[in-house]
């Protein structure tokens, strides 16, 4: 079955933007790059919601390229967005239903409101944070309550270069 | 100058209690007993806040040995609690004349209202977490919003048993 991957850079008070959704904060480096790059090799799928879409479309992207691009909105015209396929049933019911058809690794691109879904569906298998060294002190929240505490497993924890902090962790069941 | 550390064990979500001030998932292990001994050598003094205090008080102690013992109320009366010192003034203006005083480091144990006060003072000096491997969903936050970004810088990043990661982060100037 394809993993759910949840990748995100965060800061240390785990917000993924600034309030008015600022990510330049984020700090790359050729070590990050090439994490990155091998990362993608592995995935089949990017699934995100409308505001995350519209985010990565206002940054002059359409899609993420050579993966299956799926973006959640019940109210995007999907012949004006002929390079992702926009579904508009439910998230939880989609991913399930798309672990268990042939693909890579399917990320769930940001989204505090779609992870929780997912969280709590039992549908996100790991979680790849990139902690950032920075208190942002406000802005869009990596984590929104959920009603049951979820276990995890360290995988791995990696520094990277300018004080990140690579933390992979399973969720067991 | 004394340094004001704000350590905490925190789960991914950044809590540091359930909503009932559940403290059960926090694990311990004989690594992490013999880095928090080595710790607790350089503390002179400790700061808390009230609902820490009484917190502590409920689990069968009365202050932490050997060290200073400082609490923030206004409601408590000091003849009541001989083992540690009430402080009733303005916890920013405390620690600021505390820092200048002689002594051992400075510990901010618990309370995201008192370090919030702190952070926006400009007083701590380091953050030491240790990332315990649960996301718990709901209860005591780490961190409260505060309206400036604070750039930190990684001093060690070490994985402990358990799946826990000890972070620790000097704050810049």
């Amino acid at each position: 079955m394809r993993k759910v991957i949840f990748p995100v850079a965060n800061s240390v008070d785990n917000y993924i933007a600034t309030q008015d959704g600022g990510v330049d904060w984020l700090l790359s480096s050729d070590e990050i790059e090439s994490i990155l790059a091998t990362m993608w090799k592995s995935v089949g799928a990017v699934v995100m919601g409308r505001n995350t879409y519209e985010f990565i479309v206002a940054n002059g992207m359409d899609s993420y390229e050579n993966v299956e691009n799926y973006i959640f909105s019940r109210t995007l015209d999907p012949a004006n967005h002929p390079k992702v396929e926009i579904v508009s049933e439910d998230p939880a019911v989609f991913v399930r239903e798309l672990k268990e058809k042939d693909g890579g690794d399917i990320w769930m691109m940001g989204g505090a409101a779609l992870a929780r879904e997912c969280f709590r569906a039992g549908l996100i298998d790991e979680v790849h944070l990139n902690i950032h060294p920075i208190l942002l002190g406000s802005g869009a929240p990596l984590f929104l309550e959920i009603e049951q505490p979820i276990d995890l497993e360290l995988i791995e924890c990696k520094p990277l270069p300018h004080g990140c902090v690579a933390l992979t962790y399973r969720v067991k069941r």
